[in-house]
């Protein structure tokens, strides 16, 4: 009996020592900046092995945790050039190995270029932009499946769908997606919007696979278009694996009972806050079913930091936008962002920050003045500019102009671009996924969307524009995300509106078409628009009026949100007119005379190249 | 022929030679730390002669201009003793001289203690608070004569009815005076606001004398009271005597016509705005009657600085309230604030800067971190909290409390703090002479002004009450500024309703001032209060907790802004009451235990004094 039992747990100590679940990263790179690679190594027990690796690498460091089902093994890979490494496991007389690979890079991936004011971003939903496969719209391993009829369920949009429509957005003029998320989210329902990620190594089934999405990136580099990664630092979705079985304790953040956050994002760098408060904010759960990461561990920290890494060299990325970046632990997220921009220095990334105040927003960009009174630097490149986007609020209903009202707001949300340490690297946006769509507060009035693409097409800052706005899509936030996250027409088989065909487009999404797309492709090359000085006026008579100018062009841009044709006095601008006498309409190409007085029609907007 | 005008040519230049008009300023003080005194000498033709000064003074500088009426003339007056000095004009042979003065300074005069934190200052107009001497309320020598019966007319306030009530202000606790301007404005109408001044020497003969006013600081100082003087650097009135003979063309700013500020005072710092716009701020007139001055003339600069250095040392001042702050040269009223700071070390000065956003402000305020950006320093050492007079605005009605409704706007106004170099020299305020009162805004709710007193009288920052409100005056901005500018009741012979005193007071006047009383005169001893960390928690259910503490003492404040009793759960504030178990009600005296809740009454405060 007893030598039974010996056999029996013998042969059970072998059969759980042997089985690695989980390896990530899967693979590592040669010739990084930071060299040593710490690697996760799940399975049953594992903890109880010692652990070697082939080829005189040196393991620089093993970590095991109150979980025993983790190893973390550091190995450095200075001067290691690609190769399969083979990592030996050893518990008293059993052993077994695993194969690790160290790949090439791409050449000169360090110092890949990434996206900025140059390019003009489109962000889309993948679930609701195209379904290029429908073979893949629901997946035998996750909980959800496809179904259209739902508007919080998955509809069926994909990685293929993106690539099937690159020439359209190529067309219409943006130079650079950024899709929400498209790794594994297992969630049982609502898991379209991917934020919720249950596996940040692998490309969610019904969105593709790791190979479609790197397929992704380089079709759209073969037309010269950037791809942005969507990373989410905060959270992990509840299904995530390793939630269920938790590596350490404070993994996630954890309190007695369920800890929300309490969305005050001022308590991060408020004098006066409670720490009580404070914490909360950081360490309280986004939503229930989002587990919190603790970036403050650095087993987390180096996680998180490899995974991204990871990913733009796997799928060779542009660049990053980081979802609720200020949630996050505040000196763990500037970690993971020096740390990226340690790797790629001339890479982008925008994070997240919904704010209301400029001097809070500027606080998390890389360099900020105002974060340097608390001696913090986030190190994060792009913040994006929802002040601007509180302005675009409401400002093309207000026809008569007061002292705060009309295109004053846009004019007041750039006095205060000297609290940021780089203004032109803020991402500009009429709306996106989690905002109430503009043609819908303003009715598709094909005019104030003039106005409002026109703005963001022609001020400092990276335009975003959000999938549909191009033709006229709506959607009211307080109906739910759903409504602002509708499909987009013609992306699937059977729509009876296709809009991503000039000839399937109805009369109205032609008008927004054909609008974006001539004011897009003009500015993709104009220099001046992409880092000439911004010089404006204040507005009159609910007039804007400002300049784009460098040395050697100048570009003048008038906003008429009255409902009145206005005639402007011109000599009001002779800073910036001096040497010019006219101007190119880029609109209609005509001529336009610069001397005592400018006609503009009431609501509309001229962009004039001087001459 | 020819003899008798040569007669009458020389005798024509004798007389207009000996005629010295004025003389600014028209004494000065032994042991200034900046011992150069520039003298204006004003009078026909003055500027054709030489001059020369006795008992071996230096004059290190003669400056004529355009204008040959005047001269300026400075010495330096390093070692020379109080003593009277004679300068001696001479042109040709004719000559002629004048005496001028250097007085005794009061001991110690440099370092003398100012307003801070510790104070709670009161604001009122002297032409509406009481009338002391009735004999003033018109003047021979001035064009506007008394009229009460005009809501915008000078209804006889005077220095001597500031006297009479010095007791009443001190019995209702507020520690220093800020009265708005005293000289002389000899506009034809509307002057009784006085901020378009026509002699900065002298003050206004309806209000009393120079001797008057000094005897008004001394009275104070007997009562341990502060006297702080409306200064105002950015313009005179038309009817100042300068503007009628101007001494060099840009002693004013003068345009091709009229031209008006834009009042957009962010284009001092705005990194884009256009320098005509930033000119037009800065040079353009404030209103028709009011012609702006130069700072940026050094001889502007310099009478200026010397003018208020001489009301300091005459009057002997405790602080200056400067008027329209930002609207004056950037350059030139930093070194207008810097000279007397220099002079003055621990000189408080609080400048009016009407803006909405704390960066905004923060940038006028000395060392401030926000201007540091742009390398410029007002060396203000205090500005008003407008944003927190925002806050006010209308949150007591506000009795629901959504994402930003209610008491969170106290609570987000003051999470930018950190953007200032010093909060807690900020001036905080329910309303001023310029806007419209609280008890109108909140219809004489005793609740909602206990509400506001409160918070006043317990967050950082130096509070200000402004006349009238300690009674319940009311007063609707939107009827004109006489309508929030209305007599202090009890303030005239035969007024039916006498405020000043207990017995004169109806019963609502008695319940607001009563309870104004008691919080201030609790709070003129309360170090914690005038000098401890503010540490606060994010508002719940509309209610808005703080503290106030420091290593010996702490209190707690609870503002219940909405409607009903709340049951406030005190294990969130642990932070702060640690080691606590109950609190002192300075408002009722009874002694609160503090143990797992605490109950607030709908639209009531608590003022707890931990023990």
């Amino acid at each position: 009996m007893k030598k039974l039992l010996y056999i029996l747990t013998t042969l059970f100590t072998i059969s759980i020592s042997a089985q690695i679940d989980k390896m990530e990263p899967p693979f590592w790179f040669e010739g990084m900046n930071k060299s040593e690679i710490q690697i996760l190594f799940y399975g049953k027990n594992i903890a109880q092995n010692s652990v070697s690796v082939s080829n005189n690498v040196v393991i620089t460091n093993v970590t095991k945790t109150e979980n025993p089902n983790y190893l973390f093994v550091t190995i450095d890979t200075k001067n290691v050039v690609a190769q399969t490494l083979k990592f030996q496991f050893k518990n008293g007389k059993k052993s077994f190995s695993k194969d690790f690979e160290i790949q090439k890079r791409k050449e000169n991936s360090a110092n890949r270029k990434s996206f900025d004011a140059s390019d003009v971003m489109y962000l889309l939903m993948p679930d609701r932009f195209a379904n290029g496969d429908e073979s893949n719209d629901s997946s035998s391993k996750l909980q959800e499946k496809g179904n259209r009829s739902l508007p919080g369920g998955r509809h069926g949009g994909d990685i293929q769908g993106i690539i099937d429509h690159l020439d359209y957005i190529q067309e219409l003029g943006a130079t650079a997606i950024w899709s929400t998320p498209l790794c594994e989210d297992n969630d049982k329902g609502y898991s379209y919007h991917t934020y919720g990620q249950s596996d940040v190594y692998q490309i969610d089934a019904r969105y593709g696979t790791n190979e479609d999405y790197k397929r992704l990136a380089a079709e759209m580099h073969k037309r010269d278009m950037k791809l942005i990664k969507d990373y989410v630092t905060n959270h992990w979705g509840a299904e995530h694996w390793m939630f269920k079985d938790i590596p350490t304790y404070d993994w996630f953040h954890q309190f007695p009972g369920y800890a929300q956050s309490n969305y005050r994002m001022t308590t991060q760098f408020d004098s006066n806050a409670s720490k009580r408060d404070a914490k909360y904010c950081m360490d309280g759960w986004f939503v229930p079913s989002m587990p919190d990461l603790n970036q403050s561990n650095p087993l987390v920290l180096n996680y998180l930091i490899q995974n991204a890494i990871w990913w733009i060299e796997y799928a060779d990325l542009d660049g990053l936008r980081v979802d609720t970046y200020s949630y996050n632990d505040k000196d763990g997220i500037a970690k993971w962002t020096k740390a990226i921009t340690d790797e790629y220095p001339y890479f982008n990334i925008v994070g997240e920050v919904w704010m209301h105040d400029q001097a809070q927003m500027s606080y998390w960009q890389k360099d900020s003045p105002i974060a340097k009174i608390q001696s913090y630097n986030s190190y994060l490149p792009s913040v994006m500019d929802f002040t601007l986007h509180d302005a675009f609020g409401n400002v093309f209903n207000e026809n008569n102009a007061g002292w705060n009202d009309g295109v004053i707001k846009f004019y007041d949300n750039f006095t205060n671009d000297f609290l940021y340490a780089n203004p032109n690297n803020l991402l500009i946006f009429l709306e996106n996924h989690d905002t109430g769509r503009f043609n819908q507060i303003y009715q598709n009035d094909i005019k104030k969307y003039q106005l409002g693409i026109t703005l963001l097409a022609t001020t400092r800052g990276i335009p975003q524009l959000y999938y549909g706005s191009e033709i006229g899509m709506a959607g009211d936030k307080g109906k739910g995300d759903a409504d602002i996250r509708q499909d987009f027409p013609g992306g699937w088989k059977g729509d009876a509106n296709n809009a991503f065909t000039n000839s399937g487009r109805t009369e109205i999404q032609k008008q927004f078409f054909d609008f974006t797309k001539k004011l897009l492709n003009w500015r993709k090359n104009k220099e001046v628009i992409h880092s000439g000085k911004l010089t404006h006026y204040i507005p009159e008579n609910n007039v804007y009026v400002y300049f784009r100018h460098n040395d050697t062009e100048s570009v003048m841009v008038v906003l008429n949100n009255s409902l009145d044709n206005q005639k402007i006095k011109l000599n009001r601008f002779q800073e910036n007119l001096k040497g010019f006498t006219s101007g190119n309409d880029i609109l209609t190409g005509k001529t336009i005379d610069l001397k005592e007085e400018l006609s503009v029609e009431g609501k509309s907007s001229l962009i004039l190249e001087l001459k």
